[in-house]
């Protein structure tokens, strides 16, 4: 890989994630956000950050990482150099489409973008783009220096190449990219967890459990598997035969359970119970000081998934 | 809590996770299984995962809990004195009927009973026991003794009591237990995975992704933050005003990812293509070896999880 250089275009939560992702495998970042606020802020928040990292064992290095990382007033010159750019602004088409119109002005046409987007293709705010064939999706879980996975996702127009150049870069930083063959809303992780939602949510308009207790059935018990084997992965341990075996006696079952469920959107009056319910839980004081609960978990899974890392199977 | 004598009936993978589960928090386990064969190899079983449960820090002391543990050639040996009997006989309707009745004819008229069916509701097999309101699901994960979650599942002539008296013998033994308010197939949790599962079939059917990448999106995505926190709380903590302002702003869109998908159950040439893939991932013959690693997974993930407990909401 020759891309050492990277730039980061918008520098929220998302965004600020990112650089640490690409500081930390020792490539060099630069940095924008059209806000002044948040690009004052950027170095104070990296400071701290990396330094909890490199605590978490999950950095090796944080003074050496933060030498990596530099912010710049302008779009122009953040993408001097950069081969590869992070595109990761609020998600709204027209904000999305704006800001990949200022990246395909100033980027070198070599280098490549990828969005951060998290269910809205690139073909919907790149078509006008001159360098529109080396811009695609590579959208990370939140924050992305804590979740490895990324989804990499073609617009029709996406040169191929690209995408599997990108792809190699995100294995180099210590994502796990995974691949989509073509655009659909959602991509798959977003489809995946609207999936279990809209059950979940089923279940609980119709009154069978309560909020607290979906929640521990997951976090109890399914999530622990999924935290280390994907859904097919599961089927084919779960059968004798493995998946085929699974699947043919299982399938009809599940196609049944689902089968008429979810035919209309979340109501109104069940997202106001679940909403009491959740209060109740966790007062709405409380939330922030529970996503900073929720940030430190992911840190000490990450620790933990370091030592005990989840293999593929043998053959891969 | 005066449970101090329980009976295990049907002693298979489930059942014999379940007798860890009882013996390694105090309770006397008295164990049947109508197989001479299984009966037979018991003991041993349970010496080896107990030593490498002391081992990874989950059993204090595993001679003593071994000690606890006592296989019956009888199912009324079996049942002497047992105030809660677990059955994890085979799941099919005619089995676990003529197993309840037995159970019914053999036990303190005082007892109850939780069945281990993942799916099945208990008034497809209990309807003709003379003591049917004793009688519940109490559904674990594979292996119970690993996984903490367990679904309460009552018939509609269940006793609440018994509901109730079970519910805390579960929290004393160190079980998470969730309660449905009454039957659905499938119960909560393999709603839950079907609807995911029904999505991930689909979006391998129509070519959006291999299942090696569906499962690196669990696996490194979704199943991280779903181990420490249920599909509720992860959105509650998803935007900036909880879960009603997550749900109103995306319900519409999650639904529409939903609507219309799924409308055959999962077809049998998109299954063998299915196991063809896992079978280049993981050949048949390593299955026994992977299922071995898949429960040091988890009993590794269950020792972290015993040192970074995933709390509840500061509230409960």
């Amino acid at each position: 890989m020759s891309t050492r250089v990277v730039a980061i275009v918008g520098a929220g939560l998302v965004g600020s994630g990112w650089a640490i992702v690409f500081a930390r495998a020792g490539l060099t970042v630069r940095v924008y956000d059209p806000q002044p606020k948040i690009r004052d802020g950027f170095h104070a928040w990296a400071e701290t950050s990396l330094k909890e990292l490199e605590v978490a064992s999950l950095v090796v290095n944080a003074a050496d990482t933060l030498a990596r990382l530099k912010v710049f007033d302008t779009l122009e010159e953040a993408l001097e150099g950069a081969t590869y750019i992070q595109e990761s602004v609020f998600e709204r088409v027209d904000v999305k489409t704006e800001a990949c119109l200022a990246i395909d002005k100033a980027m070198d046409p070599s280098a490549m973008v990828g969005s951060s987007s998290s269910g809205i293709p690139a073909s919907a705010f790149t078509q006008a783009c001159v360098n529109r064939a080396r811009f695609m999706i590579n959208h990370p879980v939140n924050p992305p220096h804590l979740v490895p996975v990324v989804e990499l996702v073609p617009a029709p127009w996406t040169d191929p190449d690209c995408v599997a150049t990108v792809r190699e870069l995100m294995k180099e930083v210590g994502q796990v990219p995974v691949s989509l063959t073509r655009e659909v809303d959602g991509f798959v992780l977003n489809r995946l967890q609207g999936a279990l939602l809209n059950e979940a949510w089923a279940l609980y308009e119709e009154g069978y459990a309560s909020i607290k207790d979906i929640d521990a059935t997951v976090r109890e018990g399914l999530g622990l598997r999924w935290s280390f084997m994907g859904p097919f992965e599961t089927i084919d341990l779960n059968a004798p035969g493995g998946i085929a075996d699974y699947a043919e006696r299982l399938g009809p079952l599940y196609f049944g359970m689902g089968n008429g469920r979810m035919d209309h959107p979340w109501p109104h009056d069940v997202i106001a119970r679940a909403e009491a319910e959740r209060r109740l839980e966790l007062p709405a004081g409380s939330l922030a000081d529970r996503r900073a609960w929720r940030d430190g978990q992911l840190m000490k899974l990450a620790a933990f998934r370091q030592t005990h890392k989840p293999k593929r199977s043998p053959s891969s």
